[in-house]
């Protein structure tokens, strides 16, 4: 291996300050996440690509309830599940899907996508006609929902708002990966909004807003106030930092994040690696649940 | 005025070569994206802003059925129309819809986005239910069909493509504008791909690939193979090149018009302008459908 493997994970960003954070959840949260992260470590171990190591994490953490993203997605404004995901591999091959509710991983069929030449972005019934065709299981969109997010939108529309304050408020999941060949890899996968719009669109589907790769530069996964971060096309002004104005990884990701989205209402975070293996994982949120690993080193994880 | 207005708009990149291009098509060509220009630059010589500029533009292209939105938006594999539009103010506000078949101008729909501080991208029937309750008339889908593009689509379903090798190949429509305070603004309208995958979105909507625009640096709409300039973000990348690379605007787009995407399968082109009222029209297709106007210059009008 020429290169030093790096993986990091989030599962969003919270607004629970951490002398309110109750302290036994923390520590099953931050268990769940060091077992996901293991699941796209064995994968960088072995010496697979940055690609599989970010899917495999991220769909590990859709299948936790716990997460706004696959089994435990939020429910917008109709009650309904609406699931968005992409994922990008640093050589310029990407997927993205939003709007699914009939697809047990939303990052596997946006992975599928990213092995199609002509095609990137597939949205709502279209796509999920795509997946059928392409041999993906149909589930029930009963599979996604949990008692919990039902009262959360039962509760959101009775205060008239869009996103509830708890902390499962950005409960988005991402992962970013550099392979044993320096290759990168970014994917994210959300629910959205408690009680969004049917049909909004967040930054997380969206390949250079809320999730974006390029083996030159770096792979990004955000979470946060999705309509700040499209805006700011975050991901790539990471990466076009590094790429046109010579910015180390870190600066880049604490002028944006700690500088500039904080001004423009953009509570969140991000992670973030470089084909040296760099990780910066930061937010201006509360928290950001994350974990991550170098190579030799051991698994870490964190939620403040 | 401090500033000096600009104004370009495109009405798709074409295929034929100027020998094989019927020239009385030219010329009638030509005089439609002219009377298109104009109904911008009305608006930016009576001090209005950007954002209005453009959208006059895209919604006058957008009433031509040569062009590839609106009315005359192409069919997808399924027979329907699913039209995608964006705008975006440099001040960062910025609307986007896709999947839409039942609002007369898309780039319309897109503007209200604009005005909406917590949305930004909505897409297929909770756009269109966004619409109805935002007061925009309901057309029935035939009003976007034309005999034309049902021939293009049995075309295409004959040969099993997916875009057709005729002039009406990339006829999305665009407009871009500094207006007398130096504000800039871009929008962007399409049909996408004739036999296009239904839910299928290319990068007109997506903000940072195929629309963008920051007062700092500069507006862009581009125009051709979709899935290449959402996966090169190529309309922010042209703005990163200004902001973090300190490049020229004609420096940055023409390395990535005639260099880059070319070698990725990138057929296509862009507009541009920055807040000084610099344009710059680019294109590495054959053709690229346009016309422009600086202060105190005369409207112009090109094709190849």
């Amino acid at each position: 291996m020429g290169h030093r493997p790096a993986l990091a994970l989030h599962g969003g960003a919270g607004v629970l300050p951490q002398e309110r954070f109750p302290s036994d959840l923390a520590d099953s949260l931050q268990a769940e996440l060091l077992r996901c992260l293991a699941e796209g470590w064995a994968v960088l171990h072995a010496g697979g690509p940055a690609v599989e190591a970010v899917c495999a994490c991220v769909a590990a953490l859709e299948n936790i309830p716990w997460f706004n993203a696959g089994h435990g997605a939020v429910l917008n404004a109709d009650g309904r599940v609406e699931c968005d995901a992409a994922v990008m591999a640093g050589d310029g091959r990407c997927g993205a899907v939003a709007g699914i509710r009939s697809v047990r991983q939303p990052v596997h069929l946006a992975r599928r996508l990213l092995e199609e030449p002509g095609l990137v972005f597939l949205a709502g019934a279209g796509a999920e006609a795509y997946a059928r065709r392409e041999g993906f299981e149909a589930v029930e969109e009963s599979y996604f929902v949990t008692a919990q997010r039902q009262q959360e939108l039962a509760q959101a529309r009775k205060t008239g708002t869009v996103s509830l304050d708890t902390a499962e408020r950005f409960g988005t999941v991402g992962a970013v990966a550099c392979d044993g060949q320096g290759r990168l890899a970014a994917a994210t996968s959300t629910g959205g909004l408690t009680n969004k719009i049917p049909g909004r669109i967040g930054d997380s589907p969206v390949i250079g807003a809320g999730t974006y790769a390029c083996d030159d530069s770096c792979a990004v996964s955000c979470t946060g106030i999705g309509e700040v971060f499209l805006r700011q096309v975050v991901a790539h002004d990471i990466a076009a930092r590094l790429r046109y104005g010579g910015q180390s990884l870190k600066a880049a990701v604490e002028t944006v994040v700690l500088d500039e989205l904080p001004a423009l209402g953009g509570e969140g975070g991000l992670i973030a690696v470089t084909p040296a293996g760099e990780l910066v994982l930061c937010h201006n949120s509360p928290s950001l649940y994350r974990a991550w690993q170098r190579a030799d080193g051991p698994p870490q994880a964190a939620i403040f």
